[in-house]
């Protein structure tokens, strides 16, 4: 890599592909791997090292994908005839552009933004071509990398046009490429059709390049970062190698997995030094834990905030919107939406906590219930600090419960609590003896064949 | 294979073990696999392939077994002989047959039908035994299967008797066959037990064949399928390989599986197009989720119907008889046992739903619960479309709620609610101000240490 | 082995090591591994063969691991000098010992106690020195252990000193020795410091102790119990390791696990035969499960017990002080903890039933909860034999429900209920006919946009 400034990127991503073998309505880009749909995966790697522009070619019809993808430029290639025809679509959107180019794949959403840095800077003076080489455990069908004396890129072999010495070569060509802006147009322009299928291949660069005595060269990367994802198989493979890359990260960073393997994070879980994660833990987008949080086994948690100290779960459920103070628990069966549960405060058993603000040191007895839907809009809740929600009390909302006040068990509470009052919504108890004595008899009775 | 109509095929299912190693009180063979008893797969095997009669050979007094079997025959092996008399026990409940004889085993679950097709086919003209040969990691103490010029099977050499050349042989004998039933009497009664455990080896048909001058032959299958449980470890074992073939065949026809490895299918699991599974589901027997349903995180699902475009979880239950219907939401910690839950209809927090009927569009409040047992009889609960059902609602069954009636939070139901009405079961609230302070003064004061 | 009376044995264990990797506030060695300190593992294996004095090696400040290995004595070692030094720190606290002393790494959980026995025993007469070896998969960097034309230890030589042929030896040496008692202060005396970090390394004793003519051996262990844990991944390796190694000795006593790498225990849980497991269960600390019980997914159990044809989950909890009698069963969103739930009782659904006893065959409907919580105290609820608790039921302790008392749905119970008696606390029921038809004309004329 040089020293020098990193050279003005723009990326042309190819996802014209029909995806038939993902059997699915969705377009292929956008089945999601870690939660993000493969193409922005893609997108991401390109702008974390700064691409100043970005196309994406598509096939026509995809407006899901073109949504997805803004801001980049979309180019459509109907019909399509090969990858380099897909790129030479992508000129006009592309405009004039003299840095590096890179050409990728809406289908490998494992492609490493360090990756790319490298084929970027390997557009060294003289270099039109970089070319990303990989080995594959298996080297089968794919096209072999055929190197120069100099260690620079002679030719891309297809495998089915190779001969033994070049079968038994290992590096393969991944497709991606960084090709000189200067050059690209040219290049592409020069790719011909006369192959059997009548396409345009945008490896032909590599040859016409070298034609015209421009520079071609390999950047080797990982074999797991060029998957290709064209079948729900594949898919749950670049789930399975995202996964562990992930986890691999935040446990180097501090974070204990008691069952990696049963966890699921999305890309963008960040977690804390010294946090917990129990088995059977799964992050959807957006959650934030802090320094120093347990989260137990058997949660789902979505847009959530958690403070240090707090513990969660097991069982919980964090929807969007929720935020845990420091050192308050959530325990079983509890679920929160929309909601502020506040510095200390508790709410441990078999609660539904919705569009509500939760005071500090608050107790939230069993089965409390925020009844933040009439079936048309929702309601705030608001419960002060310090106060104790008795188990199975249900909050009609809009509705608020003052600092330091207690609800008795099994109410409902339609209207404001004052602030340290004790407020109890209850019918008078009534006990009839030998009720259940006579209720029994007369069923098992009724259970004797008549005769 | 032949173009020709297939023979006639029955099955002699081996089952006559002893599961001592199981360490269970449970016979071996009903140890279930993805959720059927491990011998009714080798009887579905033989089942799909048309097998026009089954024997099942067992050891006395497993009735248990005689009974999941059912209408295979059966014969009972007493004492165990060798698996060369074991067939011979089920000659006078097999009876006159003339077509193929598949001998299978009761312990081998995974056995694949177009494995026993394929086995059955090579009885061509002339051949009179077929041996399902498969070839193993590691061949170790397995027989070997001897082959001849003309690439017949010459001979099965057991391990210890093996010479070097022969233990080279990576093809071993899996026990399954294909014997002619014309010649099966015949060659299985002229089985001897001249070896040192003095038992009868259905092997020995083989060389008895050849040296009549019947052909034999091998048919090849996979090293998983001929997979032998004798032990809970390879039970496990036979489990994981039938869960990832069933996973590898539901995405092969378009359901995504966000983390396949943390799923557990059961055998008859019916999965439409762009089904998406979350992490952490389980699916019990006698499922079937329609076209496009999303099942989040921490399922569990047995015997419910899920139409299309229902969401349903994380930490949902539907149990058996329950039908969600199109576009319904079941939420978290929400249990359903034969009940509908009608079009659009939501049950989305903390409710059990038993013995009922939702209408269209009703929304079933968190906290719902219907009261459908009184520790007798089961009743039935009726919601109208378009209901609300307030949350905490108790509906005590046999009740109705009718269309567009609402339930105020907290009541429980003891009579039919009038259709757009409103039902309320709530005490006048008493507020007691300052209560809570008191009781607070009060409670820490008794914590004082006393002087 | 010999078969003479067992060496007297002490332990020395280090762990003196900073843990930086960890990047944690815990102490390395207080990381746990199904759920056990990672220390306490090594402790709990010299104890096992019975070693009569322990001495953990510790860095300064670290009182929290000096309090966990109690009754082990401490010694400190500071600054620190290596391993040699390390040990040296401990002849004090050891005293005069002339057993074996085994020298353990408190990093190290998985070491096993009869990898430790063939270790002591090893030290047989004329022999000081007993090195534990180990062949990994990768030898690499790992000090490799020379034999001598006797089988004896000659040397063990580092990587980066070793030859081409030194390094071609797979055995290498995982630190863990037994010492003669009687030569240990003057072998590890003997150390120098001299080589390029100025540290004191314990492998030196070899080459001392056959320059002064005593014997010293190699003992070989697998290369998985020597894992020696310096940063969360590989923590989550040893635990990974530990949980296989747990599972496969539950299976072969007779448990089934319906998916084994879903299920996490912990190193005291008790498992009877014929307990099947279903996928996704966690066992935290001090559960015992007694024959034939099942336990269905998505359970989460700690300091439970549970007896014979019990039926717990899926979706249950039990915590701490949980005991399920015979026949008992747990449903789904039910949460115990410090309660006895009777023989044949149930308690099915969406229920906390908290510091309580529950009768024989009593039935805990759906939404009961104990409220034994008043902010202060706790308080327990009593509950008769063949009580039926109605739905969503609030049961205030100190309460007590009497044998075959029935409770009413949605009732608050605030006073004892006499056997056989119902108790309802209910208010009179409302509706109001057509309430809900105007309340949603309102709603959806409000929605109208204003003109």
């Amino acid at each position: 890599m040089s020293d020098a400034a990193p050279l003005p990127t723009a990326a042309v991503i190819l996802a014209a592909g029909k995806g038939t073998r993902m059997k699915s309505d969705l377009p292929k880009v956008l089945h999601p791997v870690a939660g993000r749909p493969m193409i922005l995966h893609v997108v991401e790697a390109a702008r974390a090292l700064g691409a100043a522009r970005m196309v994406a070619v598509l096939s026509p019809g995809l407006a899901g994908v073109a949504e997805a993808v803004k801001p980049a430029a979309i180019a459509v290639q109907d019909p399509p005839l090969g990858t380099g025809h897909a790129v030479s679509c992508a000129l006009e959107a592309l405009g004039d552009f003299e840095g590096g180019v890179l050409v990728l794949f809406g289908d490998t959403p494992l492609i490493r933004t360090r990756t790319l840095v490298a084929l970027r800077a390997a557009l060294a003076p003289g270099v039109a071509v970089a070319v990303l080489g990989f080995r594959p455990p298996e080297p089968g069908a794919y096209g072999r990398l055929v190197l120069g004396a100099d260690g620079s890129l002679e030719r891309i072999v297809e495998a089915k046009e190779a001969g033994p010495a070049e079968l038994a070569i290992g590096l393969c060509n991944a497709g991606v490429m960084a090709i000189d802006g200067r050059h690209l147009k040219s290049l592409v322009g020069a790719i011909a059709n006369t192959n059997a299928k009548g396409e345009y291949y945008l490896t032909d660069v590599v040859a016409i390049a070298r034609a015209r005595g421009l520079g071609t060269v390999v950047v080797e990367g990982d074999a797991d970062e060029v998957l290709g994802v064209n079948s729900r198989v594949e898919l749950a493979q670049a789930e399975a190698i995202l996964q562990a890359r992930l986890k691999q990260a935040h446990m180097e960073a501090g974070v204990t997995f008691e069952d990696p393997a049963s966890v699921r994070l999305s890309i963008d879980t960040q977690l804390g030094r010294d946090v917990t994660i129990g088995p059977q833990v799964v992050f959807g987008p957006k959650v934030k834990i802090a320094d120093g949080v347990r989260i137990n086994a058997f949660c789902h948690l979505e847009g959530a905030s958690v403070e240090t100290g707090a513990i969660i779960g097991p069982f919980a459920r964090l929807r969007p919107g929720t935020v845990i103070a420091r050192d308050a628990h959530v325990g079983n069966f509890v679920e929160l939406k929309n909601a502020v549960l506040g510095e200390g405060a508790k709410a441990n058993h078999l609660s539904y906590i919705g569009d509500a603000d939760v005071g500090a040191k608050a107790n939230i007895g069993a089965g409390t219930i925020t009844c933040n839907y009439d079936g048309f809009d929702k309601h705030r809740t608001q419960i002060g600090a310090g106060a104790f929600i008795g188990s199975n009390t249900a909050l009609v909302a809009p509705v608020s419960v003052g600092a330091g006040a207690i609800t008795g068990a099994g109410s409902v509470v339609v209207e404001a609590v004052e602030a340290d009052a004790l407020y109890v919504e209850r019918a008078p108890p009534v006990q009839k003896p030998g009720w259940a004595a006579r209720f029994r008899a007369k069923k098992l009775a009724a259970r004797q064949p008549k005769s």
